[in-house]
């Protein structure tokens, strides 16, 4: 029954499961030691002693103020009110350093840089990135993002996460790694090691990894669904549903360990905090209000289009004068890093003004009282006074996030927690520097600084709104506009809908904005879309990678092209029976990762497909017969240019076979053709294809239109395919780059 | 560019949306001008007061009580409360008399009969069911659900709403309708009228109608993911939920009509009432308590897979001795209708105990205050107290899941509103009555029903769990363990998961159910499928509809078949120019939709393939030459047994032709092959098909396995597929019955 097949499929994913709760936990333990090396330096200063990855984890939490540590803490503490530029100073040290291992992990692993978000969105569509799923890539990622992260730059740890969360269920799914040097292949993962199937569990991986970075099963789900719908069956929506089920499971375990046996803590369900409805029994908005958010959508989708151009020029820039140069891209990270460090220091020291602590707080709500206690006193008076440009800088990105959605506005004048002018000049060197860090050789996700960026914006709005009519009740409070300006910027630059609009609603745990959100998201997608494409495809095309667009590129169902237009004509094929020599020289000579094996006997017409792997395991395994094998009786092993050796062998085979199981065995580490020795009388002997060949591949004929190649391309996720005629010649193949626009 | 033709698909989501708009709130304007007529009898009664369609909405609601009809009203007050078995009668004609036109409804449009989902599942499969997608079904099926529901059946509106929606979307799609006389068709919308669009606008149509009939956009999106997934596309996704969206924005606009420049009333916006947290910042269920919702959700599953195995044994069992007679179907309506009401009112007699009304309400919520108002006083003193199984059975069902859900336990027994032993003289009964009746010949929901029953269980469940330990805090409140009982018994019906999950949020409205949710529905799923498939495949599997799972059948996959041992070897083919006595002699005595065409001249090669359809088409509008003009100079008409005239003619086309266009222009109502007159002297005459034939069919290589055929059926959403050998004869064919796992 089917039933010992899935058993298989949970085995995979309890472990799948352990590894995910394991790979943001052990990233965030070592975000934590990170923090502990230099409590000294970060608690002291009272802005950094949440830990890193928004998990607000009472074990951490209690271990980082009071440790041995106090005296040092002292000591610093008043070295830093003090000694007038030294805190920068210290501050920049620490944070080169970080960025500096950021950078390594990166220079060690090249792919394992930027947000990780657009490779696996490749990976799914069919594209066969190099590295992109193996173990150094992991862990390359996770270190190298906790560094990042815990280097203060405008980046997030959730593009990385998605990434990771893949490449765990990946390196699970096929069971062992090379890296650990041992072979800890299970014979019953032999199942899963295809491309299929292994494809499934990156997808249910990324679903994982954002249900754990975000606490969004669902938004997880969709996420995968939306950015890699290429493949979707039922069956896999369920197993990401099950994989985020887990992950999140695991999460609200481990995050409510203290209370178990209680109810459970709300706040630490939602990652971006509880909205909590203001008046009883009516919702935070009203009717006519979802106007203002359409708008609001525009408007982000406009911010957004502008990030994109701006960081498709600065890519553009970079291929030019960077990348090719592993030295100058450390140093460019080096060189962006301090300007980051100086600018978040610099603004406060521009605004130079103290706002009092709110005093009054008998009804607020715990987290609200958090909160505050997180407001960084920048040269001001702690416990007394705030600074809120520093507020804004210093904090770590989901905390000043979270003070933008929730933050409380005291007073008459609305806006006096954080006021606009700070907002103001918060936003726009925050948006700029995430501009210009997002691709730098450190890996950096977009959805945070996004999301911090669009609070920024949406209170912003909501109080230019607010100055219009004090009275509240005929706006909605400014943090519900933060919210709308989260999700309006985020979804300006990454274009995506119904996940964006489920990975909000579950972070902020408030369902009655669905509707403003949906209507947000769709306005930003619109505007956005009006400019450019969203920023991953930007880079996917960026990086010309054969990508294919779920529907047809427009130019080509214009001109009403057919398959047979579009195809590579000198088809380099095989007979079913082939010379060493001939193969070896082919498979040196050209790079092409398939070839059509024609039956020359009748005319070339298709009798099969083999692929390179197969073909170089075929090689080094030596599986070819001798010529007197062939000519055992005949006596005409010169004349092989006409004759058909096929045809002569009959249903006999040439000696030694090799398993099939032995050719998927290696997978994905296939011998390479330059690994190949042929020894000298080889080249004359003869390889049979007929046992390996497969002889029913997908075909379509010259005749068929490009949107019907396209979509068998798209929906069966093809590498390649023969093209034939009415009489199944051979007379082209295509490829992906053959379907690209360009082209 | 693109944008032209999307414009094309935003007019038209307009107008769909509009319809989509009306369609429900036509419904319930007739459901409430139905309680009208009879608003004496009913709201007397004081338990069908709210109108039908859960929605509470405010002008419905204030001209229910004081109209004219109020002193018939007293006297019908009067006549109740003396005369013994009176109002039972009363009762019992109009429920009669509603289930009369459901099924009258149903007697002129049998398609119309059922939940709708599984129609609609398969229509998206692929599926060409008989009239499905058609005006008068839309009609029969909108009014005759507005009957069944007022009849005060168990059964529930969104089956059917989902598939009103998608048929709204179809006909919108297809810009015209047979059943208004005129042909309504714009020019614009000629894009749409192909299968293929048109089933895209149906599953936009079923998110829609998911979106009106529980106000969950998302859910209604995913609901038409996870049952109709074959064809989905990135485009699809966001299609569908701009539908869902401007639907749910029209619901949250008209229903909030009072509050348009106020805040807007949370209550309206979640369809089952909002769960509010009980504690301020804890939620409202402990961490082990995931493990009981694990129980409960096993429990559910056990309840629906009985109610899957009954439901089945009665459909089998109806199939055999009521469906084939129009008039057995409507006695059966008659005499299930006529049990229900009896049951319904003899319960609450058996059970004749008052209750009294809570008296201290001071801190309660509006929304409670509502539901004690909906409480109903079966022969007990109104306005002090209620009978509690009456409660449940008599009002409508939406209101007594809500009862179910938010009714505050007060006292310290724990289960003073509701007890334990009420409950349990409800959830048994109403469940066996669900049971019988999901499958008569009234268009009947089954969402609705279950949901109502798992309250009840869920809230038995708890109650047990109280008794355990009476602290609260211990266990979470009943109204808790109601929502999850839902879920479980619903999830073990259709086996949804995720898409059961995000309607249940969106519908309650509180986002920390989240991962209890999901667990519930994965263990419901679980458990469920260990017995049997859910409802709407057992109904899809009886009827014997072609329906292609997601995946190959284990028994195909495990025998290792391949392609040429599924397929039909009798290949009914044609010629490329053929004699019009073949075309309609073959036409007429095989009922086939599509015959390849073979090129004779090459021993049988595909040449293409023609549609019955479009030979259909030829032949009415006589697109045929005479057989002189290919005659000409050569004089062999009488030969043409072994000849090949398309040879002959060379490039040269045979007279009349056809435009594509107008081939197209009549779909999806082509001429039939009887509608076909032939004259005396046509059959001689020849028809080239050439011009019309589709010379790119997709084709498979017999050697294929059955994997690779059943993925590019499914995935392509194919009708039929031809079986070439290696030479690009045809060798068989295989269309969906082939494919079965019976076959
Ligand atoms: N066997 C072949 N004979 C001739 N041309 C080929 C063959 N295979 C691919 N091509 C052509 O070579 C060009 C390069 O294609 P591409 O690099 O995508 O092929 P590939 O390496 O086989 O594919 P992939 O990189 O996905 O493995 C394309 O235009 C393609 O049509
Ligand atoms: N042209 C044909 N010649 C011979 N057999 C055919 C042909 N077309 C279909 N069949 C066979 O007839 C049987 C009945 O198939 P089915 O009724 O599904 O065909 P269809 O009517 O063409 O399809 P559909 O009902 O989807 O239009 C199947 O076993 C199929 O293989
Ligand atoms: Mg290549
Ligand atoms: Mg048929």
């Amino acid at each position: 029954l089917m039933e010992a097949k899935y058993d298989h499929v949970y085995d995979l994913m309890e472990y799948h499961r352990l590894s995910s709760g394991i790979s943001p936990s052990s990233s965030s333990a070592s975000t934590a030691s990170a923090n502990n090396n230099d409590a000294g330096y970060y608690t002291a200063d009272g802005y950094l002693d949440v830990d890193q990855d928004g998990i607000p984890d009472s074990e951490e939490y209690s271990s980082g103020g009071t440790t041995a540590m106090d005296d040092v803490n002292d000591h610093l503490a008043r070295h830093w009110f003090n000694f007038g530029k030294s805190p920068y100073l210290t501050f920049l040290f620490y944070q080169t350093l970080f960025v500096l291992c950021a950078a390594l992990f990166v220079y060690i692993e090249p792919v394992s840089g930027g947000s990780g978000i657009p490779d696996i969105k490749c990976y799914l569509n069919g594209i066969d990135v190099p590295r992109i799923v193996e173990f150094k890539t992991l862990v390359c990622r996770v270190m190298g993002v906790t560094f990042s992260v815990a280097a203060g730059l405008p980046v997030g740890k959730e593009g990385p996460m998605v990434h990771s969360g893949g490449v765990v269920a990946a390196v699970i799914s096929q069971g062992r790694t090379k890296f650990w040097g041992v072979d800890t292949s299970f014979s019953k993962f032999s199942d899963f090691r295809n491309d299929r199937e292994k494809r499934d569990f990156v997808a249910c991986g990324a679903a994982a990894g954002i249900a754990s970075a975000f606490g969004a099963p669902i938004g997880g789900v969709l996420l995968s669904l939306e950015e890699g719908a290429s493949y979707w069956s039922t069956n896999l929506t369920w197993r990401a549903f099950f994989c985020a089920m887990i992950t999140l499971g695991t999460l609200f375990v481990v995050r409510n360990q203290d209370s178990k046996w209680g109810q459970a803590n709300v706040e630490k369900l939602f990652s971006l905090g509880e909205f909590t409805s203001i008046g009883g029994g009516s919702s935070n908005f009203s009717v006519w209000e979802l106007l203002l958010f359409i708008l609001i959508g525009c408007l982000g989708g406009l911010i957004g289009a502008c990030f994109n151009a701006g960081s498709e020029h600065l890519t553009i820039w970079r291929m030019k004068h960077i990348n090719h140069s592993k030295k100058r891209r450390v140093l460019e990270v080096l060189a962006i890093s301090m300007l980051v460090t100086t600018v978040s220091f610099v603004m406060p020291l521009l605004w130079g003004r103290c706002t009092e602590l709110p005093t009054d707080m008998q009804d607020w709500t715990n987290q609200e009282k958090e909160l505050v206690a997180n407001l960084v006193p920048f040269n001001c008076v702690p416990g007394k006074e705030y600074n809120e440009v520093a507020s804004l800088y210093l904090c770590e990105a989901d905390v000043a996030i979270r003070q933008l959605f929730h933050f409380r506005e005291t007073g008459e004048t609305d806006s006096s927690t954080f006021s606009s002018a700070a907002l103001f000049l918060f936003f726009i060197p925050y948006t700029t520097l995430a501009c210009i860090v997002y691709g730098i050789a450190v890996p950096a996700g977009l959805f945070v600084p996004s999301l911090l960026a669009g609070a920024a914006f949406g209170r912003l709005f909501g109080h230019l709104l607010h100055k219009l009519d004090h009275t509240s009740g005929t706006f909605a409070d400014s943090g519900t506009y933060a919210l709308m300006g989260s999700a309006a910027v985020l979804g300006g630059m990454a274009r995506m809908t119904i996940s964006l609009t489920v990975i909000l609603l579950e972070a902020t745990g408030n369902m009655q904005y669905v509707l403003p959100l949906m209507m947000t998201l769709m306005a930003a997608r619109f505007t956005g879309n009006a400019f450019n494409e969203g920023i991953y495809d930007i880079n996917i095309h960026l990086k010309h990678i054969p990508f294919l667009e779920p529907e047809v590129p427009t130019i080509a169902e214009r001109h009403e092209i057919v398959a047979g237009q579009v195809m590579s004509t000198e088809v380099k094929c095989l007979r079913p029976v082939e010379r060493v020599g001939i193969v070896y020289d082919l498979l040196k000579s050209v790079g092409h990762g398939n070839f059509p094996i024609v039956d020359t006997a009748s005319s070339g017409t298709l009798y099969g497909t083999a692929s390179r792997s197969m073909l170089c395991t075929l090689l080094q395994r030596r599986a070819f017969g001798q010529p007197h094998d062939v000519n055992n009786g005949q006596h005409h092993s010169s004349t092989d240019g006409g004759v058909d050796y096929a045809e002569l062998l009959g249903p006999k085979r040439l000696s030694p076979l090799v398993q099939w199981d032995t050719i998927e065995r290696v997978y994905p580490r296939y011998p390479k053709i330059d690994d190949v020795q042929l020894r000298p009388g080889d080249r004359n002997c003869w390889l049979d294809l007929r046992p390996y060949a497969n002889t029913a591949p997908y075909t379509i004929n010259e005749t068929a239109s490009i949107q019907r190649t396209y979509r068998l391309f798209r929906t069966l996720g093809l590498r390649f395919l023969c093209v034939v005629n009415h009489t199944n010649q051979v007379v082209g193949i295509i490829t992906r780059v053959d379907l690209l626009p360009e082209s």
